[in-house]
């Protein structure tokens, strides 16, 4: 575990902590591992640096009066991005810099649970992103992220796979799972491909025709 | 809190107990008032057992060795619901079998939370039955339920009030909102109406022409 040693800028994905239900210690940990940059939303930054987390980027519109003199003589040197478009969520502004920054990837953690609003949001919202970073939210029941192309991935047999259309999503064809899709059509609201699973040890692969689909692999 | 001494039959809704996350002991207590008949899905039975609630079906394909005997032992009597059905979520089957039955309403509860799949599979599949049953899905931090038609209610000012599409949704007219749509279209993924909320004290008003909404009330 070294990635923090020898940093090849821009090789590893950076970490965006957002303000939703916190996960286990252990996930942030690893995560940190592999994620030298580490982008704090708005109100979360108290909640992060009680967690003795050292914080490169606190983004925010910060309108909930967050005093931040007090945030900058906590830790210093800090960036401190103020983003205050209301059109987008903080997500998106968190996610759009590490985009213009030419980070090939980014982990997302704490974007999910309490508020269903913002859990629906921030996980559908991947979607928009999928072509210009490899996003994934992790949460400690669930790993999401967008199809990009064909996905191929060696999984253990009975690893949970489920494939959500966020909005309408044909052409779908899948091998390795227990319930292969074969030029099927998944609609959100109407018919998902929840709770699916590897069939057996081995590659699963997943492709679709148009459409957004989000692979979500999750355990309870 | 008369509901469960006077009962007209299929006037109130019903409460549903699905297996995510449990919420507050208050919220649930709040809706087992006026809610008598309980429905609990497959293996949150014991959980249910466990807060003292008495249930009037159990509901599930039973697949994870559920010991039934066990179960009609701690409660008798108690209908049991076999429902074997792979293509659907037991969620799915629960509120089938209430609009089977008549009831003009469903609560439902821990439906959301822990896994991603279920959470997001659970929230959007309520579009699907808006209008044969009025479900409404409950947690400590969000109210969540399918436009139907027009949508009238008062709300105090400031009241977070988030409209999700479920897909496309398009015509959306809003009135007494902080930030209004005017014949607007909004898709998950894109462009949802996340984090709006009451202007005033007063009335909103949601209507859309095409498309499945939810509108969830939402709080930290």
């Amino acid at each position: 575990m070294s990635s923090h040693h020898v940093v090849r800028e821009k090789q590893e994905p950076a970490l965006l902590i957002a303000n939703g239900e916190a996960c286990q210690p252990d996930l942030l940990g690893q995560l940190l591992e592999w994620s030298p940059t580490v982008v704090v939303l708005d109100s979360a930054i108290w909640r992060v640096f009680d967690l003795g987390i050292k914080v490169d980027v606190l983004l925010g519109d910060f309108d909930r009066d967050l005093d931040l003199d007090t945030i900058r003589a906590h830790q210093y040197p800090l960036e401190i991005v103020h983003a205050p478009d209301q059109n987008k969520t903080d997500l998106d502004k968190g996610i759009e810099l590490l985009i213009e920054r030419g980070y090939p990837a980014v982990n997302i953690v704490w974007a999910t649970g309490r508020r269903a609003d913002h859990s629906i949001t921030n996980m559908t919202s991947l979607v928009r992103y999928k072509d210009r970073i490899r996003p994934v939210i992790f949460d400690d029941h669930s790993k999401i992220f967008p199809l990009v192309g064909r996905y191929e991935k060696w999984y253990a047999a009975g690893t949970p796979i489920s494939l959500i259309p966020v909005g309408t999503v044909s052409g779908i064809v899948t091998e390795g799972l227990k319930y292969n899709l074969n030029d099927e059509t998944l609609t959100l609201g109407y018919r998902t491909g929840s709770s699916n699973e590897a069939e057996r040890d081995g590659f699963v692969r997943i492709e679709a025709q148009t459409g957004d689909l989000l692979i979500m692999e999750c355990w309870d």
